[in-house]
């Protein structure tokens, strides 16, 4: 989880900072700008030039506190994944057995019970309606589920992303919010077992 | 939508009325009872019997005005949808295009400018979380899901139901609550096309 690891400090930034060096309450008004920019223009609709313009630093003083623009982001919002990181683990099982890995992560956050608080609390966001949660289905879109699909080459990716989307949150809504039997407490494998070929057609079929 | 036809009075109850005849209000009656029994036990614990007994009427009574138990729940919570109709039309497909059939009706509903926002309606009592909610699950997967299974003969039927219910709620929300493109603008044959596999497998796979 790269976004908690606050990984900045340990090494310089790439060049120079510019208007303000990293002074200790820096990471904090980055993180405020990145908030006040994202709610403004949505997650594509940022960049880390605008969020450094918007904090008055140089944009590689951001990336040397959080790295690109999806770390900001989950930072900002306090997100309990790195995208990077589940696309890694996601795509390392190969192109065929995308759907399966997809959910067996997915589920596997979930059962963490570190993480399963804050995976219901963004998936609540995520179904609000709302600004905050358009912010999200935005920057989960496209910094998962699209690269994902990008990967395999297929037409109507964006279609394909949503379908897939659809069908996690459908699972995860009935199982960890309604908490209705037998998903709620069906077995993590046999979920995944279920899930995830329909997963695989929605990604490559 | 056998629930708004109001069919009662065109013919007689099978047996003679018990302690109460057919009075004007003999129809509210019972639905008031039909709200508090089904609220106080559940759909799946709810009897016609029971209804009757509470509202003071033989069960020949509720029969006649609205028939089996499915009709005097979708009556008594006013729902867009009569199952048994619904069960039907997904059946005339066949068994191998069950899914695609599933999908269709479902997706059909939503596009009848008439149901959609009794849809929508439905959609977020079901999500919501609360006594209203599960016990529209509890007959919607009692009434139309589990029907279908059964007619299919598979093991794990709960979990198939659960699996359907979960991937078409899933849609429904994105495309008609959260209005998420391109899932919002998709034509409903494009829908029915990659769903209709998906719940395939979910029901006979």
């Amino acid at each position: 989880m790269a976004a908690q690891r606050g990984d900045g400090g340990r090494r310089g930034p790439g060049r120079p900072a510019g208007r303000r060096t990293g002074a200790p309450d820096t990471r904090r008004q980055i993180l405020d700008a990145a908030r006040t920019e994202f709610a403004r223009t949505g997650y594509s609709g940022t960049s880390v030039r605008g969020i450094a313009r918007s904090a008055g630093v140089d944009p590689a003083l951001v990336h040397h506190y959080f790295g690109p623009k999806e770390r900001v982001f989950a930072a900002a919002l306090d997100l309990p994944v790195d995208p990077g990181d589940l696309v890694a683990r996601i795509l390392a099982g190969g192109p065929d057995r995308m759907g399966e890995s997809l959910a067996r992560v997915f589920f596997g956050l979930w059962d963490d019970p570190e993480l399963h608080p804050r995976m219901l609390a963004l998936l609540r966001t995520l179904l609000a309606g709302d600004e905050a949660g358009g912010l999200i289905r935005d920057y989960l879109t496209t910094e998962v589920v699209a690269r994902l699909v990008r990967e395999l080459d297929v037409p109507d990716a964006e279609l394909r992303a949503g379908l897939c989307g659809a069908q996690l949150t459908g699972v995860a809504f009935t199982r960890y919010v309604l908490l209705m039997e037998p998903l709620a407490s069906a077995d993590t494998e046999a979920l995944v077992a279920a899930v995830g070929p329909a997963l695989q057609r929605y990604l490559a079929g």
